[in-house]
Order: structure tokens, then C-alpha cells, then sequence
């Protein structure tokens, strides 16, 4: 069957259609979206929802002359598969193929790289200043930013600034009351009672200086054509305010947003998940957190739960459900959810904030000034440290060890496996001196029988996992089951100790000076950047007491990684099992 | 002469007068803190300016029991003089003094330590939260916000959160409508309207769903009183906008708003300033930045400048003075201005960003994801980095080379004195294919005959500054001086070789394998944490290439490091020229 989808390779070709067939443009592209990402997985719900606006955009405006950056970048699929990557579309997230974000070096189209949120209006305003003092007074600038996004506070400074400058940018709030978790807060109330009609009269956006429109339906592909071609002839700061649906046009993922947001395999017409049989898999570490939590808030009525904007993803969901009024999803804000728990922490609670590691790079400061300065007892939950797979360079949490390890006062601890993790949650609220970050990566532990009883770790001791006789590797974290599975299965592993050192602050000085003493060759490993990282820390401590003993990092090198498997990123990064399976076997030789 | 205020110890003391007495308080407070200030130097135009309310709010408030929080903190001067430190004030800023910031270990009348600014509202939050997870309801929790500091990302965060709980918390913008420079953006624009009354219907404080109330005359004490007494029995979350003048009391101030934020000595009576004759000294780094931006930008008109809210301090106002359309001021928004600076560098243009190095923290992840990740060639100057002396642990710049260093694509440098400044300032602009961060510190360089022509500095490049035959001092950055002076004065020094190392990233491996080659004995000088800095990338070196060397890494320790002058605080991090000399001389015993 020929389709108007199939004769579309670029914007160019979209351009040359009559208004009249964009609907029909809408459904193919949709149905390309489901049919490819029902079997090779990805990002869904967003997608489906900007159809209709990714069609008008590329419609209306001369992209790539004109600049469009989207912020975060889930939703923009259909971009990629209008603009030359249609073909391409099913190595989406795979390693070698696509990224899953707009990505400056895979596309000329994709203006801004993205992949955290609330950038894109701070970026296409850098470009429209530029254009203007480059003497280009006809470039359009345009960033299509989400309700959830918005509401972070480097978007509001953005706005700020936009709304005082004479600039051509046009700032498009795709408004559909969700981001990967439903929106919150004081602007989601305000844009739901704009859409309601109840709003009477306070603009935010054009007290901030915009010429405001909306809200339309953005499904309605020729409103939304319609209102940016208005739009191209405004001159200066514009904001369009659309509300779309997300998932729209795939029954199951309108009615369960979050689950489809990235809903792995489903059947393509009836949207039913691909069953898996997980029964047999020991837990994410995740839930662990999430069960854990609750466990111990159930006995400590002290604890509270911060998550910014990933409740589900943390799974600290479980505890908004069961304890709602300890449990606090602050939208994307990483940066309040850190002092909001310090200031909790003031009050004597024993707040668990939990941050995907890649985001508390967002929150790095009050870490620094307004949590460790103050030396409150914060518990921060790092989730997804460490590589994680398909969502790549963006999303990997590989830099934690390394920008934390300077912070005074701060407790690092990474678990070696669910009970680990289980305890020092367990540990922590008893009540330390410090704060405390713990991180652990994404998906899966080790142990089936994880739901072992509390029992207390004391504070900066590291492990023996096993003795050896002429090599020690020092590991952080779930990594070292990497080395465990390595150790277990080889001949050479007598000649080889494994110390799982826990703490990467503070460290296990007695222990390292055991083993720097008995062994000649030490090799550490870690999931994160060898720069700055754990392996770094022991190089320090060599140098502090003037050991001259070989060491050897292991981690990942000095360069951005992209999107594959955590495996295959393992192997690249030669700590798989593989890979240091082979290094121990070098050392040895 | 017996005063009102000499009884006044403690806000008890202050509740016991009439509300007639106390503009006479007001009087009094404003002269004490002239007087001292006139002398002992610190801020003064912030604190000047919220006498009344700061009086309205001890008198009005239960503090301690209800908990006020001071954004910023440069204005709670007279804060801390009616919470029983008015006999200590005089030590303000000084080693082992006051602090110039409320700071918790100080007293229970300070909440919550500050120094970076938008903290407040969100621990104020995170206090009103704890108290009502307490059942305490009749706590109340006061956030006191400049109008510059508002409008930062991070007090949206914390509103858009607080305006949808039920939390007694009551923020108080302080709308002055400057911070240290004039405040901008379309925030400000708003407020001024709303002051003019040309407003006409948005309310965004109230559309965030706040109970707002002003703006009202925060120099009319009886009316701040009034108005605070009914908003105590107010439930729910609250916004009160107070305008005031900035250096109010003192006409010098009034005037000259930005000079008398931080005037140095000066005539308690005229407010005249203590003139300085510096002419015979070299120039401050921030000038030598100001006047090289300047000089280039005249030549490459691709060049911009860019700074969060310190054009004064960064003398990035000299660009803004003369090349007003490519220099821009984008408020207290560090997250923007570095995400802002990656989209005018995707579009060519070439972006000085000067953050302070205490600030950057605040853009961390912008600089990773944004910049750095995209391997964009924007140019970070760093300013204020290392010990900054006075404003103590909130805002010395001293974590920047370990956080940076783990970043991939980034070039880091840090001049010697003002003639490195300037080249690489011209090198940069010359265009890399990297982002670079330059960092060099607060106050003067050490040149007399600074403005050399401009000269290429290739990157990566090491400096041998002496030879030497028994220990290899390596230094990067400003600290270097120490250094040579302690060479140049001492009979030991043909036994000590100095190299600058100019850059912490890339390292100049050649130069290293020469000094690992010929020294036993190395050691590292840096004004910067131990932990993560340059030292250890030079451990890391060693231990790639399995030198066995002695290393000895001098900086700053693990711990974080009070206000003082630069000269005590690197004696008590043993890198003044005394501790260093001590320390090359026990080395060569």
C-alpha cells in the first residue's frame, strides 16, 4: 500500500502536500510510531501526543533554517521519522543506531541536543540572540517544552529572559497534564484552570511579557497550522499554549499515561503489554527502595520520601500510595527537592530524597551549600547510577562518585546487592551525623531472598568478599558481582582477593592499609568515571601514606558514552566480566 | 547616652517596648549598623534597607520558636544584632567572628545557613511541612526573598510547590528592585508595574495560589506591623510584597546602590569613601578580564559576554558599557546563562560565561549535558576561584577543579597572573573544539605591566618555571606565586623545581613523564579541595603509568573552610608561602 508517510523523507516533502492531507499524514505517522516502537520498545506516549504539532511545525516553519529544539526530546519521534531517519527509525535506542533524543550530531534537524528537561527554551533563545546580532531578522526560534518541564526553575529563568528581549522565539507549552509521572504544583493547577475556562484573570506568561495564545486543541492538526502560521508574522517573544493528550490515538495508552510512557513490547492494534514472567528474576533495586521505605516509615514516623517527578520510575510510589502524607513528588525540581528535605532535616525528620544520579547534577549546589555545609543528616537515594543502556549519554549516572567525593562532610556508600541497599536504608534512618548518598543502578539485583531482617553497617567499613593471594580488586558497588561471577568461575580466582569496599567516604583506611601492605598489584573497578572516581580515591590514599604499590582503574574512560545495553556499554568500557575476566588473566600472567 | 536599642539583647527585649518606640528602634539599629560597618567593613546597603521589617518581624513573630529564613543573608545585619549578637557584630567577617551570613552553628535565631541565594523559600517549605507532619499549627515559617532573588529558578520551584499545600508559610518579597546590580528581566518589568499601578490584572503570585497581599511601604514600620499582625492568623500558604530602598538612611547609599552593597570603609557621616590609592598596585583579575573581553570583543564580533547577576563584580559591566547589544546581564540564573551560552554556540557565536566558581555549582549539570556533552566551544570564566577570605564556606570557589575534571571534552586552565589570563582569553576566542573553564581568583594579580600584546598559549602546555635537582614543585593557577616567592627568597631553592602546569585538563603528559623521570620527590600546590583536584589527577597519572614516585598533594583539606582573609585561611590549609616553605624544607631535611 502506498502511503503519503512513504514519500516523506524530509520537511521538504511534507511542504509540497496540500493542507487537506496532514490529517492523513497524522494517522500514518502514528501508526508508523506504534507499529515500530510496539516491537523494538522505546518512548511512546509523548510521541503519539505531538504528532499533530510535529506535522504543523515542519508544515509551517523552514526547518532546519528556522530552529526548532524540543525540550527533553521524548516526544520527539515523529520528528526524527519526518526529518530523514524514518528508515533508520527501528535502530532507535539500540547501540550504533539512533539515539531516543535529539541529538546534534546524528541530524542538522535536531538543533539542541537534549535528553534533561527544561532546557530547550534557555538554547533556542541563545540561537535567537544570536540570529539577531548575526543581522537574521526572518529565523524563527522555537521551543516546544512540556507542562511538567515548564514548572522547573531553569525554564522559568529562561522565560525571564525571553520575555524582555525582542527576539524571535516562540515557546510552545505542549500542555497535557503529565510528564512521565502526572504533573504537580501551584502552574499545574493554574494551566488546568486556564483549560477549564475558571482562571479569570491572571496570565502568568503574559505578565511575564509575552504575547500569549491559546489554549488550542492540538490534535486539531488545521487549528494548530492555522495559529503558527499567525504565529510566523508576530515579531518578538510569543508563547502558544497547546493541549494535546498523551498517547493520544492508542486506546490503552491514553487511559494508563504512565505506563505507556515506555511501555517495552505490546501488541500493536489491541496496545496489551508483551507479558513477562519476572517471578523467577530477583528485584530491581528500585522497588527495593520502594518496599524498604515504606517498610521502615511504617516504624520511624520521622521519614519522608522526596522524589522530583519520579515516582515511578524511583518506585517511591509505594509509599505515596501507602503513606500519601509523607511522601512528596515536587515535580521536575531537583533543586527544591534538596533544600526542601534540608530544611526538613532542620526540623528533625529523616528525609529520604531520591534522585536519578544523572539529575542530582541539577541539584549540585545545595548538596553542596545547603545540605553537607549545614551537615544534615539528608539521606539521598541515587538511582540509575552507573551506566544505563538505552537512554545513553544523557541519562548515564557516571559522573556521582567523582562530583561528590569533594563534598566535606558526605557519606558515599554504593550496595553490592539488595540487602545491602536494604540495610544501609536501615542504617541511615537510625540516625547518622552526616548525610549520607547512597546509589545503585537500574533494574535487577542478585538475590531472590532479598527481604532479609534489618541489620546495622557501620559506617565507612569495607568487605572481604574473598582472600587471595597475589592480586586484590577493590570494587564499589553492584559492580563487584561482576567480579564475584568472575571469581567463582575461573581457576586463577585463588590467587586473586576481592574486597567489596562499600564506602567510597569515608574509606576503609584500616582495610586499605591490610591491603596495600600484603599485595603488590591492586586494581579497582567501579560503574562510573575512573576521572575523579573511587579509583581515584585510593590513588589519593596511596599518595597520602606514600605506598608505591601498582594500582590499577578500572571504570569508565574520560569520554561521553552512548546508548546500547549496559552490557554491551560494559564491554565497551572493558569492565564486563569479559572484559576484566581477560585483565585479571593479563595481570597474572 | 542611653539608647532603646542598648536594652534590646534579644527579641524578647524587643517585644516588651510599644509599637511607638519602634521607629526609634529603627533609628537606632540603622546607626549601630553604620557605625560599624563605616569601619569594619562588610554589606551594607542590603541590611539598611529592611531595618523596619527586620524589627517588624522579631516584634510581630515568635523567633526563635517561629522560624525565619533570610535569603541571601547579605541584608540580616540588623537580624543579628537584635538575635544577642550586637557585642560580637564588630568580629562580623572576621577569623573566628560572626559570620557575614546567618550560619545555624551561630545561633538558634538563624534557620537555615545562606549564602547562595533562592534557598529560603524552599526550606522555609520544607520547615512548614515538618511542623505540620508535627502537628505543630501554629508555627509559622517566614521567607524573606529579595526581588532579584525571586526571580531565580530554584524560588519558582519551591513556590509552584508551596502554593499547593496548606503549610503556614509566608514569603516576603523584599522588592528593592535591585540584588548587588540592578535586578532584570521580565519579573522585575512585572513588579514595576505593579509598583507604578500599571498592572493591570495578572497577579502571578496570586494565579502560583498564594493569598497576596501589597505591596506595601517596608520603611512605614507601623503599617509592616499591622500588616504582618494580620497576616499571622492566615492559614495556608501567603506572599506579602514590601518595597524598600536599598542603602535606606545613608543618601550616599541610597545613590550609589551598587557601590555601597559591600562600600569598604567609609564616613559614617557623609558616607564618603575612604579612598584607596592602589595605583602603584597590580590589577585585579576581574579587571583584567573586564578590559581583555572588551579588547577582544572589539576585534571578533563573534564574541559575547554573559554573566548571572555580576556585572560589577565580574567587570563584565566595562563590556556592557561599551558593547552594551553583546553583553548581556541574565539575572540570579546560572542554569540559563550556561544553557543560554551552548545555544549562541551552536549558532557561532563565541560566549565568554563568567560565573563565580562558587556559582557554577548551581549549573553543573547545564555544563555537563548542555555544553560539554555537545562539545561546544563556550568559554567559562571562573571567577573568585579558591579561598575568597570574608564571605567564609558559602562562597569559596574551591570545589571547581574536582568537579570538573570528571567532565569529558573540557579544557581546564588557571593562569599564573593577568598576562596568562589575557592569552588564554585570546587563545579561547581564537576558537577550540572544546569548551574551556579558566578559573583564577578574587583580588589582585601580580603585575604591574599586565597589558602585554596578546600571545598564543597552546593547549595542554606545562611551564617550567625554575629547574631544580631534588623535588619537583608542580603548581596550577594564581598559588603559584607563593611559590616562586618562597624560590626566589631561599638559599634551598636550586634544590626545587617549579613547573606551572597552566592546565588541569588535558594534562601535559609529556612534561610529567619528564618530571616522574627525574624526581623522586613530587608535590602538588593547588588552592582547591585535596579530595578530586589537581593532585589527584596527577596521582591518577602516576598510577596509569605506574610511577612509584613520592607524591605529596598540598590544598585544600576535607572540610569545610570558615571566613577569614585569604592570607589566614591558606596558612590554615598549609599554603600560605610560610606553611609551604616550612613543608619544602622538612622535605629536603
Amino acid at each position: 500500500m502506498t502511503t503519503l508517510l512513504s514519500h516523506i523523507n524530509s520537511p521538504k516533502d511534507l511542504r509540497k502536500l496540500s493542507k487537506e492531507d496532514l490529517p492523513k499524514v497524522a494517522q500514518e505517522l502514528r501508526a508508523f510510531i506504534i507499529d515500530i516502537v510496539a516491537t523494538k520498545e522505546g518512548h511512546l506516549g509523548a510521541s503519539l501526543g505531538v504528532v499533530e504539532l510535529t506535522i504543523a511545525l515542519h508544515y509551517v516553519f523552514d526547518t532546519p533554517n528556522d530552529l526548532l529544539v524540543w525540550d527533553v526530546g521524548h516526544q520527539a519521534y515523529g520528528h526524527k521519522i519526518l526529518t530523514e531517519r524514518k528508515d533508520v527509525f527501528h535502530t532507535n535506542r539500540r547501540r550504533n543506531g539512533i539515539s531516543g533524543f535529539p541529538k546534534r550530531d546524528e541530524s542538522e534537524y535536531d538543533t539542541f541536543g537534549v535528553g534533561h528537561s527544561s532546557t530547550a527554551i534557555s538554547a533556542a533563545l541563545g540561537m535567537a540572540i544570536a540570529s539577531k546580532l548575526q543581522q537574521d531578522f526572518t529565523k524563527q526560534h522555537i521551543a516546544v517544552v512540556g507542562d511538567a518541564s515548564i514548572a522547573s526553575g531553569m525554564a522559568f529563568e529562561a522565560m525571564n529572559h525571553a520575555g524582555v528581549t525582542d527576539t524571535n522565539i516562540l515557546i510552545i507549552l505542549n500542555d497535557n497534564a503529565i510528564g512521565i509521572d502526572p504533573s504537580v504544583g501551584a502552574l499545574k493547577l493554574y494551566l488546568t484552570n486556564v483549560k477549564k475556562g475558571t482562571q479569570k484573570q491572571d496570565n502568568i506568561f503574559e505578565a511575564l511579557n509575552f504575547e500569549y495564545s491559546g489554549p488550542i486543541d492540538g490534535h486539531d492538526i488545521f487549528a494548530v497550522v492555522a495559529e503558527l502560521e499567525r504565529l510566523k508574522t508576530v515579531k518578538g517573544p510569543k508563547f502558544l499554549h497547546v493541549i494535546t493528550t498523551k498517547g493520544k490515538g492508542l486506546q490503552q495508552a491514553e487511559d494508563n499515561q504512565v505506563t505507556y510512557h515506555a511501555p517495552g513490547k505490546f501488541d500493536k492494534v489491541t496496545g496489551e503489554l508483551t507479558p513477562k514472567n519476572t517471578s523467577h528474576l530477583p528485584p530491581k533495586f528500585q522497588d527495593v527502595f520502594g518496599h524498604t521505605i515504606v517498610e521502615l516509615a511504617k516504624e520511624n514516623e520521622k521519614i519522608v520520601g522526596i522524589t522530583p517527578a519520579m515516582p515511578t520510575g524511583s518506585s517511591l510510589k509505594f509509599m505515596m500510595d501507602e503513606i500519601p502524607e509523607r511522601a512528596f513528588d515536587v515535580g521536575i525540581a531537583e533543586q527544591h527537592a534538596v533544600t526542601l528535605a534540608a530544611g526538613m532535616a532542620t526540623q528533625g525528620l529523616i528525609p529520604f530524597c531520591n534522585v536519578y544520579s544523572t539529575f542530582l547534577q541539577r541539584a549540585y549546589d545545595q548538596v553542596i551549600h545547603d545540605v553537607a555545609l549545614q551537615n544534615l543528616p539528608v539521606i539521598f537515594c541515587l538511582d540509575r547510577a552507573g551506566l544505563v543502556g538505552q537512554d545513553g549519554a544523557t541519562h548515564h549516572g557516571v559522573f556521582d562518585l567523582a562530583y561528590l567525593r569533594c563534598v566535606p562532610n558526605l557519606i558515599i556508600f554504593a550496595p553490592l546487592h539488595e540487602v545491602a541497599l536494604r540495610n544501609i536504608m536501615y542504617t541511615a534512618q537510625l540516625g547518622l551525623k552526616h548525610p549520607i548518598a547512597i546509589r545503585y543502578p537500574r533494574g535487577r539485583g542478585v538475590l531472590l531472598d532479598w527481604k532479609q531482617p534489618f541489620e546495622h553497617i557501620q559506617i565507612g567499613k569495607g568487605i572481604c568478599i574473598q582472600e587471595g593471594t597475589e592480586i586484590a580488586v577493590l570494587t564499589i558497588g553492584a559492580i563487584g558481582n561482576t567480579i564475584i561471577n568472575i571469581l567463582q568461575e575461573n581457576s586463577f580466582s585463588t590467587k586473586v582477593a576481592q574486597y567489596d569496599m562499600q564506602f567510597v567516604k569515608p574509606l576503609d583506611e584500616t582495610l586499605l592499609h591490610q591491603i596495600f601492605e600484603k599485595f603488590e598489584t591492586i586494581v579497582t573497578v567501579e560503574d562510573g568515571v575512573i576521572t575523579g572516581g573511587f579509583g581515584s580515591a585510593i590513588a589519593e590514599f596511596a599518595s597520602q601514606y606514600t605506598y608505591t604499590n601498582r594500582l590499577h582503574i578500572k571504570g569508565i574512560p574520560d569520554r561521553f558514552i552512548e546508548h546500547g545495553t549496559v552490557e554491551e556499554l560494559h564491554e565497551e568500557c572493558g569492565i564486563s566480566e569479559n572484559a576484566m575476566k581477560a585483565f585479571l588473566i593479563s595481570l597474572l600472567a
